[in-house]
């Protein structure tokens, strides 16, 4: 861009004044603001996701309506009830994953180069939060597998789908209660693990803070933790490592 | 007791109004301190249990003066450096266990007929906590052995050892950090596991906090907490149980 | 099994490489899987207790309807009003505790041969609670005795129950607000106390925090403290302990 | 005043505006100052309580010089080690309770028309607190009279000194772990009960907000609750009560 | 009674074995039951006060109806909707204060001999728990006022009433977000302040907390704190004050 | 700048593509770092505010050296012992002041078109957040005059100095303990009132979340809230709101 | 006033002890409540602010019509869909800011000599905690503008408005999540921040605890502090420096 | 192993019981204490890290000299000062990193296969924690790279140090106080961002409780979160990550 601006002015077709203002109006342009919409993209493989929960569902509805006008993906996380009511006559056009509560202008294209991820949940109740991250994983452009309700009670399955853990490249977790299975993983397995604490169990768990202790406090060492039910950070951070292993230039 | 009296009465040494008196006075020693006294001797199986930390060493010195004078068992929990360097020179007619911070006049003298108590601990940290649990228990009359530093990082051992687990009648597990460790083993074993959380870990451990909620919150159910660090209460507990067991009348 | 794979090699049924690779298969089955399976049954005395909270009603429903048609037991907590409607019209197949929120398919059956276990509350709200523990240890095979609505303005009540105290075998203290009850109890008795906070009280309980924190620092030791309003995990350790004493092998 | 002031105007000593002035000035003093300072004299009984703690010893020094030089009354709380090293060779003209770590220049005199303020305390590392209560009640001119280590383990001299309660006009209790005994007292108890939490406890006292809920939220209506540690409040609450019985204006 | 049971067995009626009999049955009931019933009249002035929020409409209403069959004294606090709209249609028998959710089948007849409660609110939305506060005085016998919604905004009010704060014995005052007046009043007045916290405010009042803390922590000394919106409680605590200027025997 | 580089590239100094190169380089450094560099000189009115504590000694002794030599203002907070014993023998070089743990290498120069700044404090120990305040504020250019010891005991105090606060253009409040002082202050004062809480106080002021809370719940609008023991932050934003009132551009 | 008594008593209207009462009944109504009715006027520029939330919408319309009929300008904040409800067909006489949830009886009229006040958001779910501010801002006489979803994602909208940064007097900065806006401008601004968190987040966001701490230990120091959703509090700090800057008499 | 067993009793040199026996001891060894040892190796690539903080120094000792007699890597993390006085005269044949407090038998080896990991910290206290990060990261064998003292004082070093960041591959903030230097960089950069809180500030920053929640919510989605002060869980999760990198299976 400033070579242009260069370019121009050696033709003689703008002064060396015009040529110095023009420059000094673009440096945010190029560099922060280039970088931060650049990243946006390279972020998330998507042009935009967008938090619908306490959102106007009237003004959700119109930048779907946009998008879609444009043929543009547009990735919406927390579509409460009322947010889909008022997306629903749209329904042919979107796509809806109602226990994630998830909803997207086009389907997921997984990237075959990438490693999968694995998203693992402890219990029954703990399936939005997972979902949430599986889809949003998926919508990322990542390989996706799921291994649900495998906590304590359920942990002999773990026993038996070893190999799936050890195929897959990076493990996604979510559990509440204790949020102990983070640990347990993290001692069987070599992957990365992210760990999503949810909001699930009695009076002491303190909607999720109780798992997030747990893993913050990890006995086995690197578990990277996110915010209770935040299941598309965990969906993010897992792309971010895909993204670096499928990066051409050199690390 | 009543009896007494009224044979005093019947016998004219006091009067009905004496009588009258005498017995209203006695129902709460009867009845209260009389259950008081018999149940602090029936809890621990020893006339008395001190927390030294706190007290004033020359305090602690002259009660262990006391009681070795009349040849009658009296432990101390959490007997300081200070504390013990009041008592040192008593030390031949004491037991000093260091680790676990105890000090008592007379040694522990299992029962066989109970069932064993195994004391579990998740890391080296947590061997105080554990060894006060430990050596209550044996002081208490029970059978009790160790497994130590058997955490995540060592689960393994717990592997190779189930054998004693199964043996064992009750599971007093100490842990600190993420605390999942009675989680665990509650799911392989079916004995009464008595949870203690420990202050070891880093930041967000919360000086105990952290396991301590983990273990609130345990996915296996029926797992019994203790506060922070408390091994006595945990070593009391077990106790109890055992008690139970032996106990002759019906239940 | 590993000998019937064995035998079958003996009569040349199967190679050495073929038993070689089956027995590499089993070994979580036979060691972990079975030992959970196993344990869940010999824990609970039940096949299944699930947690219909916060569950899709329908779900809960085929549940019920696969274990009604096999004839086997199914416990569920924390039934709902939704939970319960979608159940309803198979309610003369079922039994449902209203105010224990539990369902179940079969009536409990108390084992004789078990202590008795106690289940004390501190004021009528906490009823709740204290139906879930009840019940549950009832379902779990304890013969089970309520004693409800003794806090501090009924203390006499507990006063005149001495007797039933003593006769039982395992306490489970059900209070909110204060939470002293437990203190208290644990000090006129020898048994094991089970203590379960419960969300009732002003602001500064903060949903049960209040008698959860007095519990975990009983001034009288060993009390056993379960999470907020964890009915049903008071019912599992307290039948831990009753299973310990009618197992037949050495402790 | 006023009239002093609209005397001088009258005689000419002072013109119109001056007085004006002059009044303009007072109401604050009047009403306000002389509030406070009036205020402060009948709230304790003395001139003056300062907390020594964290002050500078050589200016509390300074301070106790200028009273005992004018013979006025001074009392300071929490006087730690360094604090009294810096008053130990004033101490023949001062008065030192150690444990209270209380210093007066003057003893108490207990007004014998008051009722008596009785000091109850749970267990021997309470005493700080409750002595601090006991000291400053003297000192504020409460009879006061002392019934040390009856909690739990206790309980039964609680019930063989019945008659000191009834005899009693104002209850203070001091309490840390589970801090129950405020709740047993005031359901045993018609007096005023003001309770006092300590930081006496293992881990989850947190240092005594553990005893500080149990009291707040204490199922014994009408519990008054200070500050942990806060034995000083306490007197002062007490001897507001106290005033209000031998105040001679209709109420 | 003893003497009873010593008469008749010296009238022969009884044998002695029989007298030791009976009046060992009897303790609990004299000297514990006795003592709770008795205190329960004598703390509240009434025979009894039930929380009715939480508690089933018509379970409530069968109370009422009881009470009211007998022409005894019932007041319920917290009356929600739900259970009003079961008790309305007695609503000529009971008199209801709506602001206060209380509800009584007595109204309330003021001792004149009792020095009178002042309540004092800071803002409009404190209005709740000071009419708890003041009703429930009034039922318990004190002679009541209100001074209401004299916050920091209206502090002025507080200058103009300070006749009326000397004229009352006891002060009781209510507020939320900082909770600063009871600390500005305990300093302008001498009487006992009791001190109610409120839920009212913003984001980090976390629901009466802030306010809470603030109390405890008044620089103006001896200021007594009640749970969060526990205007029962201050109501008590001020009876139980009340009630110590009046008792005839010596304190 | 940028025209240089295209004077340089006219002149055929350098290439087009240098000069594209150069450009590319330079607006971070011009927008980013020119900006934040000129704004921590303006902000503070001095090169430098270094926090000492924690800091290796000897490395803030290299640092003061380095500023001394070139005759440069260098300002260090929180200056504890072992920092000061480093930098003593530089004593006459520096300015110390002890009660604020404040050194500088030059003195205060006030600028007289400020307004005033005045720094009140509640208690005796809030001095040294008070005095940080106040030598911060003194040091950054402002009139800065004091008003200590003023809480509720010494409220009247406040009432006798209404005149200073009337004629102070920013008030800086600092207490701990209930921290009601700025609530008080700012219902009786135009000025913008910005408050400092300090962790002086018994238990349950929780090292200063107590006096934090009640400030930013205060009942008289737009009270400041710094961070617990913050005072050179209030004296930031004080400098902050002074600065605009002598900018002379338009606002 | 006090002269126009004096002036009374010179004439002989009064007598001097008239006179003396007469004043003796004044000094609050001057010096307390009138700085303090003074003060409310001056320090919001209007009458009367008042909370709607929780109040009786009956009891507020009442208020509207009352000012409506003086006249006179009277603000609401917090105004809830059934306050509204009580006062939309008052709507023509009313001006309702439906996002800021503001009603008032006059419309805004800025003050040209004071300078700007900018209100920035980080994102969507900030606006009505914004426009609070921004609403209450104007209301109160400043000019003021908005720079809203600025946060991280929109971070390169800060970078093109740098001039209106600039431009500005004073910064309102709200934000939920992690709250670093305030950190962020605060680096890149000389202005006064004021911050205001705001209960947008996911779980361990805490209803706005995290921004609030966020912003409490931000490393841009002298960021100002308003209580989790307070953005009138901004606005009256914002008006009270503002009013400094256009005081005349000397500061 | 197992078909070593069935040859061994083709052989006859076991009988099929034997061999039936032995095989039913191994599966644990196989599956899970082989998993996890092999494990531990590979995750750190190194034999083991201890946490010498309150290890018994001359315990670490001995095992030091262990591993240096066997000529293993051994590495130790929280390196206090009397653990090294233990350690130190072993000296010449450790490397200590001072800072860090880590000690080790062997020099790190980066494997130049690995992406780059750069270790960013906020200010100069927090760099023990961001030297643990990079020393530990250094160990495991990846490229390691510093960047410290960019916190908002010395944003624009970010600013210069774009290159760096993006020739990363995984990045490692170290920050405390407002803690927002994370969701800053993880704003301008594509790579992994793990964010480890530190205990460094003020009052309200808990000891880094408020960086932590800042990280957990940061607006920058995808940042992985570790405990306050735990450098070495995230050299462990940078470790994985590079793991992943290299890995040749397919994943």
């Amino acid at each position: 861009m400033i070579l242009e601006i260069l370019d121009a002015m050696e033709r003689g077709e703008i002064t060396k004044e015009e040529a110095a203002q023009r420059i000094a109006r673009q440096p945010f342009e190029q560099h922060i603001i280039g970088r931060f919409d650049q990243n946006r993209k390279l972020r998330t493989g998507v042009p935009e996701v967008i938090l619908a929960e306490g959102k106007d569902p009237a003004a959700v509805r119109a930048i779907y309506e946009d998008y879609l006008s444009r043929g543009e993906q547009l990735i919406a996380s927390r579509v409460t009830a009322p947010v889909w009511a008022a997306l629903e006559d749209l329904g042919d056009k979107l796509i809806h994953w109602e226990k994630a509560r998830v909803v997207a202008t086009k389907a997921p294209e997984p990237d075959p180069k990438r490693s999968t991820v694995l998203v693992i949940s402890a219990g029954a109740l703990d399936t939005p939060v997972a979902e949430e991250a599986a889809v949003m994983s998926e919508l990322f452009g990542n390989p996706t597998e799921r291994l649900y309700d495998v906590g304590v009670a359920g942990i002999s399955r773990i026993a038996v789908e070893l190999g799936r853990l050890d195929r897959a490249g990076i493990l996604i977790i979510c559990a509440g209660m204790d949020g102990v299975l983070p640990s347990l993983v993290a001692g069987l397995a070599l992957q990365p693990v992210i760990a999503v604490p949810t909001d699930v169990g009695y009076g002491s768990a303190f909607q999720g803070v109780a798992p997030l202790l747990t893993m913050l406090n990890s006995c086995a060492p690197g578990v990277a933790v996110m915010n209770i039910g935040n299941g598309f950070g965990a969906a993010v951070h897992a792309t971010k490592i895909n993204r670096l292993l499928t990066r051409t230039e050199p690390a």
